[in-house]
């Protein structure tokens, strides 16, 4: 039985489908680029400014050009200084990507000796396969080609978001609305760009690898691992590096400005402000982007290797074979047409639209997304097929694999709604949080953490069920594929994810440019939202994460050839724990690494605060490079030693432990990571919020615990400085280190399997 | 093969041992109760007091009756809200008690339909047992004795502390070593009544209940597991009744005294204060003397369940199977020799010798013990015997079984000392949190979380390598001896624990009393190491109750019939994901049930403050009852949902879901719950010393610190108000949970084995 879709079908979608991405991404990029920075062009596009002007409220402060000239300075300042950051970050992670290079192709290589003989295929033993060290060279190889993949991935979305920064501070001063549709067409360059930049790359990856291997598909997915492999660990230092500098950075400049010299955030007057601005464009964004790009790569490769070994792979089903590209190519049109709900046929004319807005993207995208899937499922699947399940085949229809996509899918969503609810200042659990700040900050943390221990519930209830039943269905590949249906619609994920951190920076912006307090007003709105998109983003992220990490768990240990992983036996047991354990280990670094450097921090904005004259009265200039630099220092320094951690366990377990062990570590850091990842972000996105519902003072009681710089505002403002690492650093940071491991132990899985274990094979 | 020892001398050896341990209790009560504290018989006694008197500190105040009348009056307050409490909350847990009892009879009955029938075995299914429903009536029985004696435990362990606080208080007046020994002496009073009684209730059960089984020792031990539930159902109320009770009175106290009203803490003018030292008894004495008594039945009770399926079980070796029971006879011996190195071979002379005299407890009794590991397993086990190991006999060396029970106590002692070095503040780490107070309680807590994360490290390895040894040489009765071994020290164990909370009131009475700040100083002294070995204390709960809980989780898994439970399998890895997320939400209950009971307290308090005339001033008495009746209605009232959560969990996923998802749920609850049991209850432990740190300003570090009242005290009161939830409510509750859960699906093992999992029976 064939698909409805021919081969050529497929390989003439797929493309067509990333160019359309990447020409939706530009086509925003270019409306975008419509609002000037330079006052004279400004000046001649007047009030029109591209597009009609059909929005009620006031526009202020549209003639003065001294507001765009020093906008468009801050801008570049910080867009100098995150450019300047990912250069020294990425020499540092490119030594490290060779290193590692050349430890995938010595392990993998030496599984073989070395040998270039052709050798009889793991799956298929009747069949020949390429030489081991063919796999470990295209493993190498496809390796470098995702990281390569994911540092570009966070570079663009830096440069797309610093970009947009200060267009959305201009715009905001013709009101929520414009500001809203700037913030939200960049986050989408940079979804789309990503989305499809990952597709398209894995696509001409698979079609260039096939010309060496030919027949040989099981040798040709399993070097594609690598892929995913590249991206992952790339994410990690990006989202640890980036991570540490964003918050040292936000840290420190509260801890000095909000809470001892009383000034509000992002006063240019804070030495700390500029390294505050480029963090949250190299964490919030470029580390995000990579990671999710790494989500995204991981998912696909999980499922294409296990489909590789499943009769897709062995009839050479190539349509059947690239369903999860399918699937992806699909996601990038439903994105699209969601996106123009957001931009064109809906638009924003006040504060209170922009969550509701948000979130109907969440919701028009995973509805269109359910009738993609169908009619993927209904012409790339054959009506029915084998999957192979541990050792057996598995008989499977097309009609199973459409459910399977879709409850990852819907679980995203559900995810994606109960972060908002527990995020959201809308709702009783973050008003909650911010009354407790009568008693101080102390109840408010014991409730904050509170708060995101109980987040955790429904979420891992949801991941759940969508594991039993995609598990049921199909399998791992049904797990494989339920992770790609939660990511299928990743391009709007993204798009409303970085829109938090450019919203964010515009705010930073508008107050440094001196801007009056009604933009500074119409920024915060936005920004609030944010708190909340990227919370849901991060519930996405971690998700996927776990679906992601399952199935390559799964398929490592197809790869190692165990057939079942046995929670009674010792060495699995221990593993589990110790496995439970590491993302403490992991946690305890970070956390420790972003307050050792926000101590550096404050101690040197004290210092400028208290020998620079005049510093205060904004009459000098503050020295914004030593505190860039200290950001600098402190996470090129602090990102290495939780990435070796997280690098190194596998290596070390697989080889001195080997497999059974390395599983139960794997299965151990899965099911724990997830729930400190969960509640770390929910805790942080709540405190954020509740301090944000505290300063707005919306309500008759968010009043009765204001104003700003009241006890109960600070109490808020220190439970926020103690989610910034939770939910910028740690947490998101989990959900790479889950999926990390699992896939570095899948594409060291042939090393493990021949020559791992060393303790238990000479004890 | 027999063992050397007789069966008759093992018959003599256990009950004799746990007299003598109840004698000691009683001399040590005598010799506390020698302090006096009516004034004319003090007077009598003079400053001799009993014992010779060659402490060089000077005496003060010995002679101001007042002084001791106003000690003995607040005693008597303090005593009768303690027991108040504990009849309050007795009724309820009672009527818990009854349910569940009927709920034993009734699933356990319905095994077999009621039958009256005699039954082939389980294991040796050509003998015949004693039908289901015998099982389930003396499961039932032995199920009340564990709750009874549990409760017994609670209470007379409260008795014994408010018997001996006011007398620390006195005694402190003549100098620190007399407050410690004192304080210290009480504490073993408890540590050995408890031990002495748990065993010597054990041991009488077994003789009554063999009466009617004879030779069926299979149906015997199955029925004794009920003893180990039944005090660890206690023990889950005790501790989070206890836990919110206390917290709820010391967070609220805190938060209007010392933080608001700027008066000290124990001041008598603050309301909650009386609710704060009754809550200490409750929670830290009450609660955590159930908890203990249940990790010691429980790990007896798989000891036994183990064993009774094994050679010795089968071949009726009476002295093997007691081998547990044997242990814990020469851990009485060994306590007793122990204590007296702290009572009477050394002398404390100064502040600085308290915490060594107590890590010398700890080294001394590990010692001695690993002796008398040796001789018991020389004279109280044959040369070899076989264990069974899920489905297979393994043949085992008494040597052998001597590395799993000396490794269990050895990896405590590791625990112990880790704990030590992240909790006191004589090493860097608490140093280090408190030096973070310089910029605010933010960086206090981001430090103090990432010490507790840091803190899991070491002890999960040592319990993995615990695991991976015992599991090796002995199977799951390795691991049920490795637990005993790590409790078979509980009398000293218990003695060090609540030697802290006797300290902490003695302080509080003396703070009362208006006695002098020096004795204020030397209780405070005592109290910062009662600190430590509370969090030694939680280290030790926290490692048996994963080593009880693994070997409770092996016992339930070979009774329900099941030989792997594979990860890989859907059923259990869902099992898996969700057991793991359980402590979050048991957590998010606990401390949110201290928030808010926390909020209630703190207006009332605020409310006495603002209406009352001559509060502050001293002149008029504030009202202690209504806060009394807040904390008391409060924990009442919120230690059901959380309560419910962890007794309900197994019997529906064991009835709807089966014995599979249920060991999935039991694995990720406990390797899980371990990390965050120890990361809470040691971040809690480093935030009250580092807290004490600054107020003592022992160093010219803690100086510049300091002092008293100063922002960096400020931040570190605040971390310590957070970290109170964390270290006395929902860490020392988590080990319960995972111990419990594991029991309670052991005795409903045999139900769920014939008749659990419907879902997936009718899906």
């Amino acid at each position: 039985m064939a698909a409805l879709l021919s081969d050529l079908g497929t390989e003439i979608l797929i493309p067509v489908a990333s160019v359309i991405g990447i020409a939706f991404a530009l086509v925003q990029w270019v409306l975008v680029s419509r609002v000037k920075l330079s006052p004279e062009k400004q000046s001649a596009g007047g009030n029109k400014n591209g597009y009609g002007d059909f929005l009620i409220e006031e526009e202020e402060g549209l003639n003065d050009h001294n507001v765009v000239v020093k906008c468009a300075e801050i801008q570049s300042a910080i867009s100098e200084g995150a450019t300047s950051f990912l250069f020294t970050e990425y020499q540092y992670v490119g030594i490290f990507m060779v290193i590692f290079a050349v430890l995938i192709f010595l392990f993998l290589g030496s599984v073989e000796g070395f040998s270039t003989k052709s050798q009889p295929c793991t799956y298929s033993k009747d069949t020949t396969c390429k030489p081991a060290l063919a796999n470990a060279l295209f493993s190498t190889v496809s390796f470098l080609l995702g990281a390569i993949t994911s540092l570009f991935s966070g570079y663009l979305g830096m440069k797309i978001a610093t970009y947009a920064n200060a267009r959305t501070t201009l715009e905001a001063r013709k009101g929520v609305g414009k500001a809203f549709i700037t913030a939200f067409r960049s986050g989408a360059v940079m979804g789309f760009l990503l989305a499809a930049n990952g597709l398209l790359v894995l696509y001409i990856t698979i079609n260039l690898f096939k010309l060496y291997y030919g027949e040989d598909w099981e040798g040709l997915f399993e070097s594609i691992t690598g892929y995913g492999l590249g991206g992952s660990s790339m994410a990690l230092f990006g989202r640890v590096g980036g991570g540490i500098y964003t918050k040292a950075a936000d840290v420190g400049a509260d801890l000095v400005g909000k809470v001892e010299r009383n000034i509000p955030e992002d006063d240019p007057r804070n030495p700390a402000v500029i390294a505050d601005n480029v963090g949250d464009n190299v964490g919030d964004i470029a580390g995000m982007g990579s990671d999710l790009f790494g989500s995204y790569a991981e998912s696909s490769c999980a499922a294409l290797v296990v489909a590789s070994i499943s009769s897709f792979g062995i009839n050479h089903d190539l349509t059947g074979m690239c369903y999860p590209l399918l699937i992806s190519s699909v996601g990038i049109v439903v994105c699209l047409v969601t996106t123009l709900f957001a931009t064109d046929f809906f638009e924003i004319k006040s504060v209170k639209e922009i969550e509701p807005a948000l979130k109907k993207q969440l919701i028009i995208s995973t509805v269109l997304m359910t009738i993609g899937i169908a009619i993927v499922s209904w012409i790339g699947l054959p009506a029915k097929f084998t999957i192979y399940s541990f050792g057996s085949q598995k008989e499977v229809a097309n009609w199973q694999l459409f459910f399977c996509v879709a409850i990852g899918l819907w679980a995203g969503l559900v995810i994606g709604f109960v972060t908002e609810y527990y995020t959201s200042n809308a709702y009783s659990p973050v008003q909650d949080v911010a009354d407790s700040c009568r008693t101080g900050a102390a109840t408010n943390v014991i409730f904050g953490l509170a708060l995101g221990y109980k987040s955790v519930i429904i979420p891992i209830f949801a991941i759940a069920v969508s594991i039993f039943v995609s598990f049921s269905l199909a399998a791992m590949y049904g797990i494989a594929v339920a992770a790609l249906g939660m990511l299928s619609t990743i391009a709007t994920g993204l798009a409303i994810d970085a829109y938090g951190p450019i919203s964010d920076n515009a705010g930073g912006i508008a107050e440094m440019a001196g801007m009056s307090h009604r933009i500074r007003e119409r920024t915060d709105a936005l920004d609030a939202a944010g708190n909340t998109t990227a919370a849901i983003g991060k519930g996405f992220a971690i998700g996927s994460a776990a679906l992601v990490s399952l199935a390559l768990f799964g398929a490592f240990v197809s790869r190692a050839g165990i057939s079942t992983v046995d929670v009674l036996t010792p060495k699995v047991f221990i593993g589990l724990l110790v496995g439970a354990m590491l993302p403490y280990w992991f946690s305890a670094m970070t956390m420790k690494s972003v307050g050792s450097a926000a101590l550096k921090m404050v101690e040197e904005v004290r210092r400028q605060f208290n020998t620079i004259p005049g510093l205060m009265e904004g009459t000098t200039k503050p020295d914004y490079a030593t505190c860039v630099k200290i950001s600098t220092d402190a996470s090129i320094k602090e990102m290495i030693p939780p990435g070796a951690l997280v690098m190194l366990t596998p290596l070390i377990v697989g080889t001195l432990f080997g497999v059974e062990t390395l599983s139960g570590v794997l299965a151990g850091a899965l099911v724990s990571g997830v729930q400190i990842a969960i509640s770390a972000s929910n805790t942080g996105g709540a405190w954020d919020n509740a301090k944000k519902y505290i300063e707005a003072g919306a309500t008759e009681h968010a009043r009765t615990l204001g104003p700003k710089g009241s006890d109960c505002h600070k109490a808020a403002v220190i439970g926020d400085t103690i989610g910034d690492p939770l939910k910028d650093t740690s947490g998101p940071s989990l959900n790479i280190l889950i999926k990390l491991m699992a896939v570095e132990s899948l594409v060291f899985a042939p090393f493990f399997a021949t020559h791992g274990g060393i303790i238990f094979k000479y004890l």
